[in-house]
């Protein structure tokens, strides 16, 4: 599970920071990509990546500014091109479809795969799969927008079947109840408890990736306890009226909810064109005296989601 | 009057080419920029140039095909975040105004300046200003495209002030008469003809662009006697078949084309990611054995227009 960041610049490309695009990639969870927002030229990043937008199989658009959607039809024509042929869904605010759909067709776009569209009206748990939740909710944008929370579900202790196989316990279908945590009794008259058999249970990992927002309690919502929280900071210390007044955040304001919110690690993006490199890591230098584990991302920053937390089986 | 290359590929954008658009820079002539197509990065290529989106006055689109048009969004909307007040044209098979309003509506995108859509349907002279012409005509390609050729207006030939004065005609309305080529008689009863005080005229130049086309009689009427053919060169030699079956063009009848237009240059574009850079080299090569002065063109090649004929007064 690992961050890739494809665009960090705030509204207009700029030499060093290409509008907004960050790809969740799943590859060793479930074999699957997941890209966030599509910033007009992340296809062009992404010829410097591993990744293919073939490789894409679900897209979540946070808002439909430009900045944020204009890759869009571009991006969907090449992943057809390159012989993509598994559905993809595409989530995001009203209107999304529409977009897409006169895109491709005044270009007169035939793609060689599906396209499902889950326009979002009401917050709560948006995707159910085997080993993933994704949770959105509405942030405070200048227009809708919306921020997601991705929950890796748990993975359970695994058998120690070496300890079985140390204390004699022979093979069969007691495994399976014994597994299951179940207390069984052996035909040699032992009682076994299956607790004791299982290793410890691993939390899944929490990633949450915000769109554009100003201050807002769902933000809270969405990163309480997350292993890393994707926030904007379209301004600096010190100007939370002018982030206000534009719906947008400060280095500040992030650090604030990171700290209050049990956050292992927080990633600042959506940087704009006026800060310089280095005013770019002042934002980080003062974001950490609020919250020490603060990083102003670049494009291309790939990231590495690690298991921090274990429970005891 | 140079022509910037901002993308000479084919489809879909590549490590090296990105897809179409090209400048006609008429700085020197009308303070104007002239852009051609708008594939989805062109103004982050132009990023690397000292061209600016705000510097556009004019876009002509050859075709609808999402290579030549998913750019237009993002460079409309940073012409306007740079402060672009200045209205702009934009010519284009008709879509192209549904295209652009929508994305600009679907985004919330307020621009700062007016955008006036001529969506062609006659074949003929689109442009008639007091430097240029444009005249426009269909090609061939799988969806409706259009060819396009810049034509300067002649620039008139100076008055010869020196010479009037080494002769002792006397500066006064007379100067004006002259000018015009006509025969005066001086107050001295000398007869005058304006015409041995006219230096050379400067023919203007032509510069044609073509969208992507298969070999059709309207690529000879747009190119005739042009300076400079900007032409498609989807495939190479031997594979006009192929070339023909898919609505575009060879590098072969791109040549031949040349030799028998009497066109000065020919630059070829719309080079295929399959082509390696050394390739791309032979295809120029094969062209050059027909048509001497071709040019494969590349991203950000920078190509003046020389003054090539003079006409006697
Ligand atoms: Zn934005
Ligand atoms: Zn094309």
């Amino acid at each position: 599970m690992q961050l890739e960041f494809f665009g960090t610049g705030a509204g207009v490309p700029g030499k060093f920071r290409n509008v907004s695009s960050v790809a969740l990639r799943l590859l060793d969870e479930s074999n699957e990509v997941w890209l966030f927002d599509c910033g007009e030229g992340t296809q062009q990043q992404m010829l410097r990546s591993t990744l293919k937008p073939r490789k894409i199989d679900k897209i979540f658009i946070t808002h439909l500014h430009g900045d944020h959607i204009f890759g869009l039809p571009g991006l969907l024509s090449s992943r057809s091109f390159q012989g993509g042929d598994e559905p993809l869904v595409i989530y995001g605010p009203k209107g999304i479809k529409d977009f897409v759909q006169i895109s491709l067709r005044v270009s007169q776009t035939k793609l060689s795969y599906k396209i499902k569209f889950i326009e979002l009206t009401e917050e709560g748990i948006i995707v159910d799969e085997p080993k993933f939740y994704v949770m959105a909710a509405k942030l405070q944008h200048k227009i809708e927008c919306w921020g997601y929370r991705v929950i890796e579900k748990d993975h359970p202790g695994e058998l120690m079947v070496d300890k079985l196989r140390a204390d004699e316990i022979p093979a069969g279908p007691v495994y399976g109840k014994l597994k299951n945590g179940q207390v069984v009794t052996l035909p040699d008259g032992r009682t076994i408890d299956g607790k004791n058999y299982i290793g410890k249970a691993q939390m899944g990992r929490i990633v949450t990736i915000l769109g554009d927002t100003r201050n807002t309690p769902n933000i809270k919502k969405l990163s309480q306890g997350a292993d890393i929280v994707v926030h904007e900071s379209t301004f600096g210390k010190g100007e939370s009226k002018l982030a206000r007044s534009y719906y947008h955040s400060t280095n500040i304001e992030a650090a604030k909810m990171a700290k209050t919110s049990s956050v292992s690690r927080l990633l600042l993006t959506h940087i704009s064109a006026r800060y310089t490199a280095k005013m770019a890591r002042e934002l980080q230098d003062q974001a950490q005296e609020i919250f020490a584990n603060t990083k102003v991302v670049k494009d291309f920053d790939f990231i590495d989601v690690p298991f921090n937390k274990h429970e005891e089986a």
